[in-house]
């Protein structure tokens, strides 16, 4: 699976991410278009098999056409499988049918499952390929842009459990990440800004000069420039380092959760209703609290805080728990579910904070008596 | 993971059989009363977390009291999740209930499933060990004669999917295997038996000095006697270096089929009816057949396959097709089955054959009408 000396004609505009995991290593391509093409890409990893393109409804609308057309081009043959969009479709029940479909199709080890879709198609067709004959081939064609810069790199599969979210999976990589950036041209304004929230994580957690570009170039890459394409391929150059130092997630991939304290306990407290809030939007409100927060403990300088908050804002994001719609509950309670997802150990919570742009670290002895306070400060902005 | 200096009191009576395989790699325990012992064992691994027992109620009643004193004594923490006896417990609805018991039973990453059982239980509980937050640690106590010699070593997980057998799971590798020899006097015959063809395999496939080993100590491997730790070792070891060299099964692990297409068939043919026929008899009428397919190749000599016989009878298992209680399909029926098995490529099947006992190799251009004349003329036995 090393590049081969005839380069194919997809990969020429697209740019190439390379996530290195030994044996297990792949490539990301990033580029417009690519689904158009991506039969050809698809062809050169499978000589000869067939593939099960899982997918949800909406998607299926917008881009499986474009997908279908370049599997036939490319001479392969191909089944296709849609689950409702949405969140609840990461659950036993769908991947058990799924499962069931994919043997029904006679599809074999050699064959391919293909996840043409948001982070929900992705984590479940992955769960999906990672079970049928204990490991069938697998390609992620992430359609958000959360699954381009997130979701479809790193090897996280899985489901939800009446426990919580991903707690039953498999860590199992892809043999081939297509990230067609015109897809996203299709992609509701809102979910664009979400995913755009884990980009800007990226320049947070350790390179402020990406940050810099971010607010330098925001507007290119919200409207599907070439910006756009550096945007992804770099998130996917920042997350592959991550986790190439650390594929089973023993350490370092926790800065990838860098206002995800937070933001997760803002979804679980609204009950997960994305009418109210989506993930990513938690994310932007959990990236400026960890700041603002990091801030209050004198590690941080305000400034660094402010402009955090103003380019969210600028790109639409929220930023304040105000921000979201409806009544939240008490700062205990949030503690009580920061305190529950994260088991706390000997009364000290592990938290991402940070020196500034581009300077967060580990921290694992927060004191939850000082989140308490901060979060009860934030809330009485609410009113 | 390395054997440290202190060797613990548990392994001095017992036989350790190592697995290499890189990080995965782990240690097989053989010998009797380990169970009793097992705490220790599972201490060692553990440095302070808990286990859920995965287990079946035969084997609860049978050996769970003396684990659970044993762990008791380590002092870690336990709980015990029991499914029915048999093969229908390798399904959907049981991996699902078992996932969701260790999450209500707030076990983290780094508590371990405990698989009590024959092969079963171990897949099964692989299988979740393998799911549940991407994987938990996971230790195999192997209580059927198959399970010590076969299922417990390797790797294989999974469940059954309505389109066949083991076809949705995992490869995932325990941290430690405690085969207790002494659990094996509560088996019935029946069962031991047909552990025991899997144990004649192994001689069969590529060792001859093992099966004649077997066919001077059989009667003390039964009895339970120190070669009944020696073969189940043995049969471990020969497992071991066969998976170390194929970890995910794309070549050589092929010769652990000897005799299991015609099993296979004959299983399938009763539709898993365990009554009529278990996996291991299945197996040592499947070996015959490979002998006498191959004597009647000119590849093996007839004497050999009178010898396969001998042994097998002797130790009281089926060889014939005859010796399945209740009628049996044509030989078409039966070719179809394998055809359907194997994917024919171009034509022909793939088979492990052999030149002799412990001469057996893999054969991928076996004639279809081959086996088909073969399967006529045993069954024409039958009448
Ligand atoms: N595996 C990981 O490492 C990882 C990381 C982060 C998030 N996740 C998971 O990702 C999921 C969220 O992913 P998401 O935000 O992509 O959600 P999603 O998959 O639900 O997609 C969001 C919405 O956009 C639609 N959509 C996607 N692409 C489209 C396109 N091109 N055109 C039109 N509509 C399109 C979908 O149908 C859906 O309605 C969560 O389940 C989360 O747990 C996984
Ligand atoms: N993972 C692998 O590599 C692999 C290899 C071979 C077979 N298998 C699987 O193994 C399964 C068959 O295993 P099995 O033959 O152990 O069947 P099993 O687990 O059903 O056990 C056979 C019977 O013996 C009972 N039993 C087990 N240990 C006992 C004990 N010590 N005392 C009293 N009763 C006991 C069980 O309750 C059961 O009724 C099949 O599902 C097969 O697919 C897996
Ligand atoms: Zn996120
Ligand atoms: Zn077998």
């Amino acid at each position: 699976m090393t590049a081969p000396a005839e380069a194919s004609t997809a990969r020429e505009g697209a740019q190439t991410v390379r996530v290195e995991l030994g044996e297990r290593s792949y490539d990301i391509l990033v580029g417009r278009g690519l689904i158009a093409s991506a039969g050809d890409e698809i062809a050169r990893l499978l000589s000869g098999g067939r593939v099960a393109v899982i997918t949800d409804d909406n998607v299926a609308k917008a881009q499986l056409p474009a997908l279908k057309a370049s599997l036939d081009a490319a001479g392969i043959g191909h089944v296709t499988f849609a689950v409702k969009p949405g969140e609840p479709s990461k659950r036993f029940s769908t991947f058990e049918q799924l499962c069931d479909q994919v043997l029904e199709a006679r599809l074999e080890r050699g064959d391919a499952i293909v996840a043409l879709g948001g982070g929900v198609v992705g984590d479940l067709a992955g769960f999906v390929a990672a079970s049928v004959r204990r490991g069938m081939r697998f390609i992620q064609m992430p359609t958000s842009l959360l699954a381009q810069v997130d979701s479809s790199v790193g090897g996280k599969t899985g489901i939800n459990s009446r426990h919580g979210k991903n707690l039953i999976g498999a860590f199992y990589q892809p043999g081939l990440v297509i990230a067609d950036t015109a897809a996203l041209d299709t992609l509701s304004p809102r979910e664009f800004r979400a995913g755009y929230a884990e980009v800007a994580k990226y320049g947070l957690i350790d390179d402020a000069d990406f940050f810099a570009w971010l607010e330098a170039n925001h507007r290119e890459i919200f409207a599907g420039g070439a910006a756009r394409d550096e945007a992804v391929a770099a998130s996917c150059r920042a997350k592959a380092r991550v986790v190439a130092d650390d594929e089973f997630e023993a350490g370092n991939r926790a800065l990838l959760n860098l206002g995800h304290t937070f933001g997760h306990a803002l979804e679980s407290a609204v009950d997960y209703d994305g009418a109210r809030l989506v993930h990513g939007e938690g994310v932007a409100i959990g990236m400026r609290l960890a700041h603002a927060f990091s801030a209050r403990l004198g590690l941080c300088p305000q400034e660094d805080v402010a402009r955090v908050e103003a380019h969210l804002k600028t790109v639409g994001l929220p930023t304040h728990m105000k921000d979201i719609p409806g009544q939240l509950p008490p700062a205990a309670t949030l503690l009580d579910i920061i305190a529950q997802d994260k088991k706390v150990t000997r009364g000290a919570l592990t938290f991402i904070l940070t020196r500034g742009i581009g300077r967060s670290f580990v921290e694992k002895g927060v004191d939850p008596q000082e989140v308490l306070s901060f979060l009860t400060e934030e809330l009485v902005e609410q009113i």
